[in-house]
């Protein structure tokens, strides 16, 4: 079976778990993380524990990379051949039922970049996928990234994430807020990343992402003819320490750069890239 | 026929035609309004049409203030028994295609206030309907505000409207921004107003709001046992000069209310409010 083809099966499989349990969410257990809104339930470990062992069977040579316990350590090689998993990103929207907004992500990756992966909006019925070099898809359509290229009229998605991180967000971002033609938050990175590939968005902004959250959103944006980089314009690599991440239609990508760099120009080595 | 049932009856029609429309929008024709992001098409015309001509046939009588042109005049006499429309409130995530984030809203209102009024969001195949005195309702089922107490926690959508008012936005907003729990901006009211009704988010923050966009989902907050006013804290009226609006689940609004003082203390009188 190719990589794509047990991406795509795994994808459905977790969607279907993860919209039954949505059905049912109030009786769903819940804890939090590292803060009190960094929710975990027991779906995200459910359905990370589905993944893991499917991949354990049929690929048992490959290292796992997932968001929750036991699987949220990057690997020492980061050039290493991996599953990058997020069981279920926006949680919260789960937990509090904001519809569709939640989504599972596959994705493998081969010397830090994504090779194949996907993205499952289980409400909605919408299953992504992407191989590097062969497009990006939506329910078996190719999707292409928007040709808008003025920042004005662009759709901007602002992740305002978690609590440390919004004091940097609102610095970094605040020109860019002001000056682009609509704003959005969603707070679930694939929906903003699947949305630039489908050509409902432009541009999408977070100052500290890790792999899980983007590996399959990037090759889909990518594979759109959309551009992915570090808020300082490096490309992305998966496992490295820099965290923000700028997502873009491709056209917009220079200009929402230059406005990075003008608003925050002597960013000490210590900042987020 | 109750004035809730025509409501009801009025909402499904509009919703059908509006997940229609919505399935072939690249065939919709779309033009801008008092600037570029401000998007105006022919189905929020068609859909305002088809409410104006109904009310017009069961409520000869009655005042009819509407988004679109042609209805989007305040009555002279706030008081006035009027029907408050918003064919489409949402329309950008409607163009680009940003699910389901777009809404029909229709209230009536009597002394400035909404008395009876509901929400549809077509995509999802729900429709919200309150009466004054009388509960909210979706798809039949009451609805509740959340019980969540602490803003740390709450799950806050600030809406960054259009660029005019980003600026004020940012400035009034951003200490709520930075010490809320959670941070969405979907840039449709009537989705954080119905969101609030059914538990599902907390708080809702606009600088700029108009009647059509607030009339339905104000009630259906208010009914869900939640609380509305402006930013400093007076009682909404309907078709009154000040334009910022504050809805919560009732059991955070006097700390959101404290915050805005303590960001805005010095608020002059041309000030929004």
């Amino acid at each position: 079976m190719a990589d794509i083809d047990f991406i795509r099966d795994r994808l459905q499989e977790a969607a279907s778990l993860v919209a039954t349990r949505y059905a049912e969410r109030d009786q769903v257990h819940v804890t939090s993380k590292t803060e009190a809104n960094d929710l975990l339930t027991e779906v995200d470990l459910a359905v990370q524990k589905l993944l893991v062992d499917r991949i354990r069977q049929s690929y048992p040579n490959d290292v796992i990379v997932g968001e929750e316990d036991g699987y949220n350590q990057f690997p020492e090689d980061p050039s290493v051949r991996a599953w990058v998993l997020d069981p279920i990103d926006g949680t919260q929207n789960f937990v509090r039922g904001l519809f569709p907004t939640f989504g599972v992500s596959v994705a493998l990756a081969e010397g830090g970049l994504p090779i194949a992966g996907g993205v499952a909006l289980p409400l909605v019925q919408q299953v992504y996928l992407a191989q590097r070099g062969a497009g990006a898809y939506r329910n078996g359509a190719r999707v292409h990234v928007s040709d808008l290229d003025s920042l004005g009229l662009a759709r901007i998605e602002i992740d305002f994430a978690t609590q440390p991180d919004r004091e940097e967000t609102l610095e970094r971002f605040a020109r860019i807020i002001v000056e682009g033609g609509q704003v959005r938050c969603h707070c679930a990175a694939v929906v903003p990343l699947v949305s630039i590939a489908a050509g409902e968005m432009d541009v999408y902004l977070h100052v500290s992402l890790n792999p899980w959250d983007y590996a399959a959103g990037q090759l889909l944006v990518e594979e759109a003819g959309g551009r992915t980089s570090r808020l300082d314009g490096r490309p992305l690599r998966l496992f490295e320490k820099a965290r923000g991440v700028l997502a873009t239609n491709g056209r917009v990508h220079d200009a929402v750069l230059q406005t990075l760099r003008e608003t925050h120009p002597s960013a000490s080595p210590g900042t987020r890239q």
